[in-house]
């Protein structure tokens, strides 16, 4: 059958149910754990910070489908199917026996995947009769997002955003502010976390961690709202299922069996949506696949962290997760320009990465420009740095094929356009984009600083 | 028949030809006309401004289809088919009986329909065995497009961009430099043009009739060169017409009958397309549409200008084309925003609106950016300044259909999305933005210098 260049599903073929991977996994994600108790968050303590039904999502690891609400299936509609590409053009430049696939989500203003989760937690929202959300954003692409879904719903949308990317991403805070949010660079005065660490650290320029615990006191102590997150947690995986759902039906509606699955990897959202079923089908036996998540060399959560109970934010103010964790006082060289910067893992990705039943790879910051570069080139889609690390590994896997002769079919998440990253291609343009890795050293000190549970 | 939320064609239903509207007008646009000596401008002197077989393209008034070679066609595929929308969302939320529809072209890096001609110019220009190509921009979107055409067909591509967008849309600039456009910002001292500009009028932050001089100069005096241009002409309005032919696929498949179609029109490039093939129906006497173009209060080319012979850019370098125009010495208000600014309008769209075969409609500012901002936070997508327009003269339809019952269907371009004008967002987030019409005396003034023909 020949394969279109772009395989958009039908209406009537988009997914109407998340898949929930926990359901298939032998050894489930550890639970989230109350920081000062040690003991096993419920449902209520994390009702009193996440709207109720998102909680049970939180906590179900049982029920393999759940029904996506008519609404939020109405909104997917209007930038949903996210295409299927196969990438003809970038065979043929590299000369690759392999076929190259990939789902790209950045077609639409939020410019990435993040929208998925957003518009179903802004729904839950809504129906739990809230008055609005607080959030963190760091790049600035869940934050967008959030506002999106908020201004469809019709709820008040509040961001904490990191202030580096407040002042160097002035165009992102145009963007939410035209969706009427309120976005406030953190660390602010508005928290007593905020001021805490303005006190402690006067000329800070903040961290996700910090904006994170702004946004859950704002949220506690606000009649009528409740906090929101991105990534990292189950609820979220469980809503960006719906990337891996359609990337699925369109394989096997044009029967497309993919070798090798990567995503790239902050906190897992794409990753974990992206090959949610695809990993169903394995754990069940149903089929084989080789996973890779990759993440930045300067912040190499997977590849160099530790699996274990950690904080999620600075402030310690949230459930503590066991997860694969760099510490939450680690925060990547500030040279360091590709996102992914968050400190620990999703639950889920890091229990299938401590199964062994996928893989991790880090990669430079230069290395993931150039590949961004020659893909933007090539398929003419600009793309996030970001997802740009996901290029990365799928160039070397494609690149090696033609060595071997191998003819795989590898597929890759191309989670968002870097229409706002540009002062980071500016300076790759320049050449004035250098790498770091940290060292053992640098990793252990932060390590040192883990809880003890 | 149940309309999806986004028509999307099959790669089998995708045009295989563009669609020359002029084959079908009764009165044909009139020839370019030399600068100097005021004859019709030959096939041979077009040529050494153009690629030859654009320059055929621009003279050709007579053949109806004119094949898509196949490697633009495989470009076409990366981004196209742009789905046809239905503003289900938009349609709810105003309470009209109308039925919206748009086709959006923004779905590509490029922000919006331009790439259609920039891939289509590009190719010729790769076919013909020239080194490069040169260009004028001004928002970006053109010389963006023309870049990733370049880049696709390894063309040497060097864009003159007004100084204003050079300085304030840096991030325009280096999506042309990740595609390896060579930027310069106009005037500059790299023309004799320029430099004559720039000694008499130093601080001169530049226009787009000035830009247009240089580049032509640079085509003209660089060996393997030629000039390629992103509206007004008669063969950007063919390649744009890819739009109206999709769309008049997807609505015939599904039984749509346009009663309104509207576009925003500076050049005229995306207007002409989007009706070109509608109009053919019309001027066949086979169905009948209103035709709406859509302009900025601040530069009301068809509104107010003059039908008659004027110069196409600054420097009277270029041939005189037959349009409306304001005189092309016209230069919008500091304080406009929004994009259309060009003085002149494409001769095709000019004959048809004196023939009466169109309307015409200018919008103030502050309505095109309220409305930019009730269809994002409705219809999820951030519009461009310039596709704005066209959403204003659609609500306001809507609305009107509302207030008479009346349930037209409407259907209008949504050309490109506003990322990289976040300023002007800002703007109007601010309360700073302002309207400005000019006055008849302006007007009368600038036209007062039109040429002698």
């Amino acid at each position: 059958m020949e394969i279109p260049y772009k395989i958009y599903l039908e209406e009537s073929e988009l997914p109407k149910q998340w898949y929930n991977v926990r359901a298939d996994m032998p050894n489930k994600p550890a639970p989230l754990m109350d920081p000062g108790t040690h003991e096993t968050a419920t449902l209520d303590e994390l009702s009193a910070v996440f709207c109720r039904e998102l909680a049970e999502q939180e906590l179900d690891d049982t029920n393999r489908f759940i029904d996506i609400p008519e609404e939020i299936q109405n909104f997917y509609r209007m930038y949903r199917p996210a295409p299927l590409v196969r990438a003809y053009c970038l065979e043929k430049a590299l000369g690759t026996p392999a076929k190259i696939y990939y789902k790209f989500e950045g077609n639409n203003t939020s410019g990435s995947h993040k929208l998925n989760s957003a518009i179903a937690q802004a729904y839950y929202a809504k129906k739990q009769g809230l008055k609005g959300v607080t959030t963190e954003t760091g790049a600035g692409q869940w934050g967008t997002a959030l506002s999106m879904a908020c201004a469809y719903f019709d709820l008040d949308c509040r961001v904490y955003m990191v202030k580096v990317s407040y002042e160097q991403k002035p165009f992102r805070r145009e963007v939410m502010r035209t969706y009427g949010a309120n976005v406030t660079p953190s660390p602010s005065d508005t928290t007593n976390v905020g001021r805490k660490i303005l006190a402690e650290f006067p000329g800070t320029t903040g961290s996700l961690g910090c904006a994170i615990s702004e946004a859950v006191e704002a949220a506690v102590s606000t009649e009528g709202y409740r906090y929101v997150l991105g990534s990292v947690l189950n609820q979220v995986l469980l809503h960006q299922s719906v990337i891996g759902l359609e990337t699925m039906a369109a394989c096997d509606k044009y029967d497309i069996k993919p070798d090798v699955i990567i995503g790239c990897a902050g906190g897992g959202s794409n990753l974990g949506g992206l090959i949610a079923p695809f990993m169903g089908r394995k754990l069940r036996g149903e089929a084989d696949y080789q996973f890779i998540a990759v993440e930045p060399a300067s912040c190499p959560t997977l590849t160099r962290g530790k699996f274990a109970y950690d904080f999620c934010d600075t402030g310690k103010v949230c459930p503590l997760a066991k997860m694969y964790t760099l510490g939450s006082g680690f925060i990547p060289s500030p040279n360091h320009a590709g996102g992914l910067r968050y400190h620990g893992m999703s639950s889920t990705v890091s229990q299938l990465y401590h199964d062994g039943l996928m893989e991790a790879r880090s990669c430079e910051q230069t290395s993931v420009f150039q590949a961004a570069e020659q893909f933007a080139r090539i398929e003419g889609i600009l793309p996030a740095p970001e997802s740009s690390h996901a290029i990365r590994v799928a160039l070397d896997e494609a690149i090696r094929c033609k060595e071997t002769g191998e003819e795989k079919t590898i597929l890759f998440g191309l989670t968002g356009t870097g229409y706002f990253d540009m002062v980071a291609y500016q300076k790759y343009n320049d050449g004035e984009m250098s790498d770091y890795i940290p060292t053992d050293e640098d990793i252990a000190a932060s390590l040192a600083k883990l809880p003890e549970v």
